[in-house]
């Protein structure tokens, strides 16, 4: 399944290069990501910038299958990486994706580019997904903190375990 | 299944550091790599350099299947960094990847080295390849230009669609 | 399947920049590492710094399956990055897993944190795994080096072949 790029966008904030962000905390994630802009046909990805791409599609994932999105090869010779992602089963959604550009060089990209491709595999164990990125409106959305109840797990009396699955809850 | 690098590489053009490479412009992208030149026993993938390496084997995927070509696990522990790269259900040939050092060392790569893996995973709801680079000719193979007319959607009257199917297509 | 990172982490060694690494010489790969060293809950994954990581868990991989390992989306989300990872069919143990921080700031990295997803994908052509990293001990465990008998081809009379199967052997 073709995969295009849709016409909005969000850059680091350099302003807050050489600080230290938390996972936990939703103000120190916001913080590192400018707010949205347009992605217009003379938007430039500079030389070793990271930025956070939506797709124009709205993925649907079977039962049973995932969704491995990837940069098409001739994306991916030119230089640009991503990290393969996977759209859970029975996910629902526009998809948000990182692109860093490892060259030192700028890519130009146009809105609407075809950038990546889906491919559905089989994976039956899968469980279908009921997390918090589900139908996701248009455009980027950007990391939400992680929990501490949820997320973490902590090691006590030699032994790994939940927050919420130990003594003191 | 064991994949092996050939004996040939193309390395990034540093004389268009800081330029804009147009992924619709096969001139653009082709002065960005050096012509391909031989990996020999003391070929050295400098800290943080970016190369194009090909495969010796030439890769058959049934259909049905897609191709998961990934870093071997002992290469990844040392340092190098591929984007995973996928080949389609019915594609034939030799394969071009990208592996970029994360290093702030250079890796000694020989001709020769068993460097990837590929996994064949069920994909049942692919067609079979049809593009560009099917039986490519041994060597490495860089990116070719992305088409106006295909490769891109465009915006008009609230409505994402292809070049080919607006009305002044 | 949730994976939570362990409390053990090996750093580069940066006192080695600038060397070259040979794959196939343990003592060259490590040296590129520091020692183990513990996870708390005050460490930081500095901007562009690469580590190696352990699961808390040890995987089992049914026969007929490959599990895909990949960042969960919200620490991708945040600018962290690894390669995609496969453990093999039959595997069983834990995971070392290379993750490299492509911000311009640190991530401040607390042990047991759910970080990875495993996806276990229908993979019927794989054999099971009996290689050097199965049933590992817990904790990160560096490369191993390649070996020039098994892992390498050479060229010889226009046509590769493994070291084993050449008549000098």
């Amino acid at each position: 399944m073709d995969l295009h790029v849709d016409n909005t966008i969000r850059r680091d904030n350099h302003a807050h290069a050489g600080e230290v962000i938390n996972l936990f905390d939703q103000a120190s994630l916001d913080k590192s990501l400018m707010p949205e802009t347009e992605l217009t046909g003379d938007s430039i990805i500079e030389a070793h910038e990271r930025v956070l791409l939506a797709t124009i599609e709205v993925v649907k994932v079977p039962h049973g299958y995932v969704g491995l999105i990837m940069l098409r090869s001739t994306v991916a010779r030119a230089g640009l990486v991503a990290p393969t992602t996977y759209a859970d089963s029975g996910f629902i959604g526009t998809l948000t994706m990182e692109v860093f550009n490892s060259n030192k060089w700028g890519i130009d990209l146009q809105a609407g580019t075809h950038l990546w491709n889906m491919v559905l595999v089989a994976a039956p164990f899968e469980l279908d997904y009921t997390g918090k990125y589900q139908n996701q409106p248009q455009g980027v959305v950007g990391a939400k903190a992680l929990d501490y109840d949820k997320d973490i797990w902590y090691y006590k009396d030699n032994i790994w375990a939940p927050a919420l699955q130990s003594p003191d809850g």
